[in-house]
């Protein structure tokens, strides 16, 4: 039995995880919710998880939830980023699931892994933001980080059993994206609206937005060259627009490991809970004889500069990703409230990058500085 | 390091084999080397890796070079059945490379088994004529049999690292071969030539001819069957005719894990020596970019009656597929004479297995009894 906590229970990853639970009842326990506002979500899992202890953000929330939630059994309930916190550590919790949105979840779960749970990680700005400081911690406290980007997913499944000193590079594959036809001047026209139609799965609007722009792409480099101790030249992107194949890895002899299957995110979470083991599902298997084609090209980087920009951050290095990835924040935020196009978000990036001076991060706070200035900056930007 | 002994070193796998060891001279040594007729390419051989022991199947030969090897140094020299067998079982061999073409490779392969040799396999005959025998011996001598076969090596690949109680279905890859496209009646007038040409894999005569009529893949198959311990239900067959996707294994998650590369042998080869760690090689690396679209398609019973026959044999069991084996090598042999015509191979496989009664295999005996009976029909058929 393994107990567990989810931060962000109301999104997409954490209803998805909740599901295998309940298929999945002798071997999982729900021992911690958060969420941020979904207060009618948030409140049928806990009528159905029964956890022990609860957190949201804001306060008069956390008030309302202490008032409806009374009796035997009731769950605590906390709040703000000190309630995050003792919910990513709460004791005989076995594994943080780490699926709340953007850099607020950093701190939750580098809390949980030094308090030694083993995370599943959906949250990509642990990675971006604090990797090396995030795997040395991993590394102390003997914790595992399980990814659960599908990405991820299939380099970890394609590296199993095999040596780690025999890889020769890890290929990340990307959809491309709603705008991979576009010309220049076509996705400068882009709407929101646009940008949130997915072609192959479906996402919460920054993600969507990210994968648009391939600034996503960008930041799973980032993230795979901590999670899988390899460097920046190591890891190459293909263009893969029918999502299949979910990434591969490269041995020295010439052979290619590739993890494929159905786009559906049901299959990463699985695996980073049910980790060594594939967990039976429900879903639809994957029909290559109906499909058919699967096809692989390069990424105009010409076209989609977020990739360039995330690649130029990774390579830098310190406290460069962070700043690559606060600006990317407000941009894509400013794009969706119609205040910027959609080439201005690598426009505003790139002069974010270009005003920081990088410098190397031995802490959270020197992390978390880094991502305040960048957010600032590149606010200022579009106010200006 | 690494004793080798190789049964068939002079053909295409025994030489690939040979170009490991030069390249690795460090991890692997020769210590026996066998082959047929090619008495020039086996005394190079013999000069360059020094082995302590050689076995040929003919007298003469083998007196010829007793007269040519002397002094210091000189291999010991084997022939016949006993010959190929005292080279199989010799002392301080760590792995024997079975790659002995036809039914001849199985006595040798299953009495190095016996004498506790790990076994890299290439003969397919071993486990399609005596699969179970072969598994178990191997089972109870703590042997190791690592296929070289490109697509058993990439299930192989494909399953390290998870569980095989998590497994739901293996899926071989098979090109298609040289007359996927051809219509039943272009078939009935396809000529040796044109049998010998296959698209992606250079390969030797008997086996090009059972990759144009597809009766290698169901000869993999039922390979497959024992060498992973699957039901012959859960192996299916995609056609896909770029050869790219060597093999594919798919779990209860729907996550399928796939190996891919260039088609060469070297990989399988070197992989099976190497077990489980990747060996450097020199190949020009699998280039998806270029290749750009990987196609999968149903393969057409109808067409491809030989896949139909095996498969039929494989789930009758016992001696059913050393029938259909034999019967199938005196077909080939009798098409490539210009003696039956391509069609006629299906025809004269399905009469055999039509004549015979089949009947359990608990001895290396009756599986030659099976064997002996099914080429004797089958010639017979041909004369008549």
């Amino acid at each position: 039995m393994k107990n567990l906590t989810i931060l962000g229970s109301t999104g997409s990853i954490g209803v998805n995880a909740l599901k295998i639970v309940s298929a999945n009842p002798d071997q999982y326990r729900v021992a911690g919710l958060s969420a941020g506002i979904n207060r009618d979500l948030l409140l049928e899992q806990i009528a159905q998880f029964g956890p022990a202890a609860v957190a949201v953000m804001e306060q008069p929330l956390a008030d309302e939830l202490k008032g409806l939630l009374t009796g035997p059994g009731a769950p605590e309930v906390y709040h703000g980023v000190e309630g995050f916190m003792r919910l990513a550590t709460l004791d005989g919790v076995d594994t943080v699931v780490s699926a709340m949105t953007g850099a607020a979840g950093l701190v939750p779960t580098y809390e949980a892994i030094r308090a030694g749970k083993d995370i599943a990680l959906a949250n990509k700005e642990t990675m971006v933001m604090a990797g090396p400081l995030v795997m040395e911690e991993a590394k102390k406290r003997g914790v595992s980080i399980l990814p659960v980007d599908s990405e991820h997913s299939a380099i970890l499944q394609s590296m199993q059993g095999h040596s780690r000193k025999d890889i020769k590079r890890v290929i990340l594959t990307a959809s491309g994206g709603p705008f991979r036809g576009l010309s220049l001047s076509e996705m400068a026209r882009v709407t929101p609206d646009q940008a949130l139609r997915h072609p192959n799965w479906s996402m919460g609007p920054r993600i969507s937005v990210d994968s648009a722009t391939m600034m996503n792409k960008g930041l799973e480099v980032i993230e795979a060259r901590w999670l899988f101790d390899l460097r920046m030249d190591q890891i190459d992107i293909l263009i893969h627009p029918q999502s299949i194949v979910h990434s591969m890895v490269e041995y020295r002899d010439g052979s290619v490991i590739a993890q494929m299957g159905v786009p559906d995110m049901m299959i990463p979470i699985s695996y980073a809970l049910s980790y060594p083991r594939h967990l039976y599902n429900s879903l639809i298997p994957l029909d290559l004889e109906k499909i058919g084609t699967l096809t692989f090209e390069r990424p105009d980087m010409g076209r989609f500069r977020c990739l360039g920009l995330a690649l130029q951050a990774g390579t830098v290095g310190g406290s460069m990703p962070t700043v690559l990835n606060g600006a990317n924040e407000i941009a894509v935020h400013a794009f969706l409230n119609n205040e910027i196009g959609f080439m201005e978000i690598p426009d505003l990036i790139e002069k974010t990058m270009q005003a920081h001076v990088p410098y190397p991060v031995e802490g959270i706070a020197e992390v978390m500085e880094a991502d305040r200035w960048a957010r600032e900056k590149a606010t200022e930007w579009i106010r200006g």
